[in-house]
Order: structure tokens, then C-alpha cells, then sequence
């Protein structure tokens, strides 16, 4: 069974919510047999590259709250957090452009390794005071902590081109599904979960994707000439 | 749409089906929505590594033909290649274990070349009189006339672990859907189409399939908290 998570580094609930699915994942009888990708999504596609703002002045100035409602957010998604066993700081947290961030989760799903290319970021981004945002350096600091080859995660930080149509791929996909939000959850491209649910919530969407899987698809035509175990078919001329 | 391949090197019917499926894409008016992944199947897994052996002996030992009749064999499966548009030499080609092949197919999907390293190596195969099977030195050799880095490929092809484990999670799905021979062919994970058919038959599986492709999957469950161009949402303490 395939479960595809649409994601933004930039998004709490995603963080809480992957923490929740992999708790509902991690008791699912049939867990080998799931096979999770993450998919990109730009919250603000428009946030300038290259910078870094801090994420309770920019909320407060987008949505026109004073700081200390935009301050009671962070808290509050802090406390959501921390109940989900996460860490999150609550005060000091920057945001800015992701594009990056999603060619490196590109990348990274290419060998095996997207899920703890994510973690690294999204602990930098909610868990460490440093910002994350608006710099390659940090960008392959973070990945190079995280295991991954410094020279490999230059490379592909610096050439903005690389995994470029991955991601744009990953959003139009979303754009077709009529996603509005993130994190959005879909399996075998049949079901779906928008939002951080509660555990027991996505405990229910797996199983039920599991009952629903398609064991075999319909073969619509079996006839053609094939190779097999005991050997290929010659064509009739 | 997602359309999935399983295909092994030893095939001449996969050489000749993916010929055929890409005629059949190339003129089919939505291709650019196609996302083609060749799937790993291997006809003889216990065929033992690092050994190569000629094809037509190998075939009229394993089936209890004459030699006469693997080489007439030889020459059926050369003329529907010509016939397709493709190279194919009829006396002096080998055969092998391919699960190196297929790890190399794996990780080159992981940066979007998989068709060009399949290309290349159908083509050392059944166009090219050097052998190809039972020596690493040669795989690097061809994947780096098609382009590939020298150091990467070799890498790959030395350590039997790197991408194992994709190659066994793809044979053990075709398992699943019951493939009994290959090429393969599954749309959206709905239907299936099996052997080297006519460009007319993919013709008309890629428009079925098209037609019946989910827009959008069904949402269980909607109301999580999540984050969306308007900001996130704040938790209910």
C-alpha cells in the first residue's frame, strides 16, 4: 500500500501530524507492506529566497493579529506538540521560502532516505533555536548532521534546477487533488486525510485502505508475447 | 497517471514491449502526464552470478531443444525487433544473472535516468556482440557510454546490498498481482496490460486507463488542523 504525505517544512501541523501517523503507522499490523513518500507543497511558493523571517512577527503582520496572539499560537501549537511527544520552541522560530528544502526531500527519496532528510528538518525548523531558513550553508549543515555527504547536498542545494520539476510535479498533483491545506494524507490514490488527525483517525484510514487495497489490477489484455520462468514465447510470423 | 513496467534485461519481449509502449505514448495527447517506472522481475533469479552464458545454447539445454531450434528462435525474435525498429543481433548474445542491472535501474530511477540506464542496457544486450552478463567491469563500461558517473556506477555494482532491497519489494508486488511473465504492464495500479502487444493495444490501455484515472481521492476525514495559504489553524486546548 502506497500512503503519499503532501508536507511544507514551513507547516506545524505537519510536523505533528507526520508524528502521529508514524505512531498510528508503527502499530499497524501490516507496516512492512506500507510504503510512505512525502510530497511537496509550498505554503508561500511567493516568500523570498534568501531570507529568513522570524515566524511570530511575520504571522501577526500576514494576518493582522497583534504579537502576543500571534505569540499564544506558537504556544498553543507548542503544547500541541509537546503532548505529541515532540520538542518545539515557541519563541524565536524563523520561516521563510522552502523550494530548497523540497529539492533536498527529492533528492534524498531517491536513495531511501527522504523520511530522515524531513526529520532533520523539521527538527531545525521547530526544535533549534538557529534559524533555518534563507541560507544554503545552514541548509547543508543541517543535512551534513544528519548524515548525509556534504559534497552531494552542495551540489544539489546550489543548483536550483535540480529536483526542480519533482517538486512542481508534487504541486500539481496536489492542485489536481484540490488541496488546500497540509498535511494532507492520501492512500493508493483512493483515500484521503487532510490535517494532523489524532492518532486513532489515521489508525482508521489505514486500515480501511488496507481492507480496500488492489490485491491485482484487471488485466485488460493478456495474450502478448512474454517471457517466463520457463522461457519467451516465440512470435508467430 | 502512473504507469508501472515490469520488465527484466533477459527479456527480448520487454526490449521489444518497450518499444512499442513508447510508440504507443508518443502519440497518445496526454503523455506529458505519464509517469512511466520500470519495475524489477527477474526470469531466472538462480541464475548464479558473475558467470555469462550464450543464449542459445543456454535455451536449447534448459527447454530440450535443438540447437537449431534456440538459434530459429533467435532469428523470430530479431525479426519482430527489426520489424519494431529495433537492433538485434541473432547469433553469439549471452544471458545472466541481472539483479546487478536491476540495482542499477533502481538507483538511477532515484534521479529521474532509469529509461536511459534500461536503454543502455538492452542495447548491450541484444545489439551489441560483447558480453554483458558476469562482469562488473563491463556494467560500469556501459553505463558510463550512456553517461553515467564512472565512481557512482561503481559504487552500485560493488556493494550487492545498495538497492536490494527495491529490486525484492518490486518482485515480491509482482507477486502479489500474480505476474506470471514479463513485460508487464499496470496503470494506476488498475489495470494491467501483459506482453509485448501491438502499439494499438497500449494505444488503447493508456486511454482506458486515462479515462478512469482518479481526479481526487475520497476524504475520510477533513477537519484536522492544518496549515493553508490563510496561515494554520490553532489547536482547541
Amino acid at each position: 500500500m502506497q500512503v503519499e504525505i503532501w508536507t511544507d517544512i514551513n507547516c506545524p501541523f505537519c510536523y505533528l501530524g507526520k508524528k502521529r501517523f508514524n505512531d498510528a503507522l508503527a502499530q499497524f499490523a501490516d507496516a512492512a507492506a506500507v510504503q510512505v513518500t512525502h510530497r511537496s507543497f509550498e505554503l508561500d511558493p511567493t516568500s523570498p529566497l534568501g531570507e529568513s523571517g522570524d515566524v511570530v512577527e511575520h504571522i501577526a503582520k500576514k494576518y493582522g493579529r497583534t504579537l502576543e496572539q500571534a505569540a499564544e499560537g506558537e504556544r498553543q501549537l507548542g503544547a500541541a506538540a509537546n503532548e505529541a511527544g515532540l520538542e518545539y520552541i515557541t519563541s524565536g522560530r524563523d520561516g521563510g521560502n522552502s523550494f530548497d528544502m523540497h529539492r533536498l526531500l527529492q533528492w534524498a527519496a531517491g536513495f531511501g532516505r527522504q523520511e530522515e532528510m524531513l526529520d532533520a528538518l523539521y527538527l531545525a525548523n521547530f526544535a533549534d533555536e538557529k534559524p533555518l531558513f534563507g541560507s544554503d550553508d545552514r541548509l547543508v549543515e543541517v543535512a551534513v548532521a544528519a548524515g548525509f555527504d556534504e559534497a552531494a547536498v552542495r551540489d544539489v542545494v546550489a543548483d536550483k534546477t535540480r529536483f526542480a520539476d519533482d517538486v512542481r510535479r508534487d504541486e500539481a498533483q496536489a492542485q489536481e487533488f484540490g488541496v488546500q491545506g497540509v498535511p494532507f494524507y492520501v492512500f493508493d490514490r483512493k483515500y484521503a486525510v487532510s490535517g494532523a488527525q489524532p492518532v486513532e483517525l489515521f489508525t482508521q484510514a489505514l486500515n480501511q485502505a488496507w481492507d480496500a487495497r488492489p490485491v491485482a489490477p484487471q488485466v485488460l489484455n493478456a495474450d502478448g508475447d512474454a517471457c517466463g520462468p520457463d522461457g519467451c514465447a516465440v512470435p508467430q510470423a
